[in-house]
């Protein structure tokens, strides 16, 4: 094989069936390059849930990851957090000429073993070739189905007033370490990217018997704009106390520097939930056996229903309504 | 809303909640954005089939078609060959920074429109935005969910001497069709793309009760990259008739000129068969019932088991060896 992707790659022919066969379907356990193209799965009777994102994250390799590991965990992450159990991912490539073949075996292992840790099966994929300039490296969409859980139902029409906010560790780390490997900071942080699957994290808060209520994974436009959608959605008042809001130094100190806000910045491996005031500490505990939730903290409550705000209480007791992320802030961040 | 793209709208903040809204959930008439995200479909047991494909074709809009539309037929064919029902697809854009918002809606509403009539719901979506240069006005990924059918299992190892290869008619038409429109031919020509859903053809000749032991919509690489693969695959002897394949004039002329062979170029609303020979009109009764099938056409036999090859027989009955495309041929043709 040549050393960098050419055109020819992408054409459906001889080196196409090469490119798959030795990249992708070994990496992915498939059997062979034409059960990569359409897979079946079988089923017991039930609801699947689908769920589809593009990755264009830059750089494509950043401390904590890469845009395999992330086209995982993204697209895991929307599934369990809408309460399905993840089955399988399908990934399609956009590939611009020239890319090393070395960097897209990487990409393909770290997203193959980002799967299998997941215990998510890669089952479909696709790969296109666009000429130099018609991408920046490389693209990935994957798109993931899952089994509906029977038991734990989440739905948000039963927020109620008294509930608790809980996030899974400190917000911001994905954004931040996203555009200190840019080199847009400016200075140096040992930062890494949240990015994980919480799949397995989100199983053990339900299977503990926590009344969930509603599950987020509050990636771009951060936590704010995500509880600002379902306050909204819901016709509910959130109340976050500043305080308590879990934020690395780094992520402080970078943000100070930056006039960004952490509550803006992107994650990639937190949940944000609420759930039943009961609940809260069997579900913190859940969350707290695993990593990627050691920091998990309560950090606000639901204080209202008819009106659907966000508001933010800052350490010297006065409060503040919050809004969705509006104009841009750090494009291609995942 | 402004009237071209900008990196705003890729950031998860308001500016991409109206995008989404105003855009995409009206165009495929799901309730709500948030529904956009991941949504739920309620199966009974079975085996479902899932596929996926990135679309890059370069037009973004072309005779007889344009990328939403190819983004709906090239993955619902897929399905459909693998013997699945389509039952739903997911939709992810990669939009390049600056794109014109006019055609964004006009591509949006081509793919719902296939969806539709196709019979097949667009049930999550997701959209990124890239710099200028990031991509080359839109990029589309489709992944689609569909039901295995319990009737008519196909079964390529089944394939026997003495079954006939069909064809749903004449090849060659998207590969010509996409140059004429890159204006790479330096003629001009009427040809219009023949991409299109075939899934409902398919229904119909699987419903005829048709013992069809293979399928496969011969895309990229052309209908004898398609063979060669089966062949291969299956160690089947493939023996096509260059006299019996149909061609139109203008693609045939353009092939002439441009030193192309129509049987390697991609088709995208076109289907192969095996079938057993019993069956062979009962199939081509069904098919010529629809206007993507009326020009269906038996073109070949099953000479062989044992060894895998793809022999054409020309008009003066000499026999030669067919392979896989190597190479590049065209790229970006879908």
């Amino acid at each position: 094989m040549d050393r960098k992707i050419t055109l020819a790659y992408g054409d459906g022919g001889e080196l196409a069936h090469k490119l798959i066969q030795q990249i992708f379907v070994s990496a992915f356990g498939n059997r062979d390059a034409s059960r990569f193209d359409a897979s079946f799965l079988s089923l017991k009777s039930g609801e699947i849930a689908v769920t589809t994102d593009s990755f264009v994250v830059k750089p494509l390799f950043f401390p904590g990851g890469d845009i395999g590991k992330i086209a995982v965990s993204g697209t895991v992450n929307d599934l369990a957090v809408a309460g399905a159990v993840p089955l399988c991912l399908t990934a399609g490539f956009i590939i611009e000429e020239g890319f090393p073949l070395a960097d897209l075996r990487k990409i393909v292992r770290s997203l193959a073993d980002e799967a299998a840790g997941a215990g998510v099966e890669v089952v479909a994929g696709d790969t296109k070739v666009v000429e130099k300039g018609g991408a920046d490296g490389v693209y990935i969409n994957t798109t993931g189905v899952g089994l509906k859980r029977s038991e734990g139902a989440i739905d948000p029409s039963r927020i109620a007033p008294g509930d608790d906010i809980l996030i899974s560790g400190p917000i911001g780390d994905h954004g931040i370490a996203i555009l200190a490997a840019r080199g847009e900071l400016g200075l140096m942080t040992e930062l890494q990217s949240d990015c994980a699957p919480l799949n397995k994290m989100i199983d053990a808060v339900i299977e503990a018997g926590c009344d969930v209520k509603m599950m987020r994974d509050p990636t771009r436009g951060g936590i704010a704009t995500t509880l600002v959608e379902i306050a909204e959605d819901f016709h509910a008042t959130f109340e976050l106390s500043e305080s308590r809001l879990p934020v690395r130094d780094a992520v402080r100190g970078a943000c100070d520097i930056l006039g960004f806000d952490p509550m803006y910045l992107a994650n990639e491996g937190k949940v944000v939930m609420v759930v039943a005031h009961e609940d809260t500490q069997k579900a913190l505990n859940a969350m707290r056996t695993f990593s990627e939730g050691e920091s998990a903290a309560v950090i606000g409550q639901v204080t209202g229903k008819g009106i659907g705000q966000l508001l933010l209480e800052t350490p010297l007791g006065s409060k503040r309504r919050l809004h969705r992320l509006s104009g841009m802030m750090l494009p291609r961040i995942c």
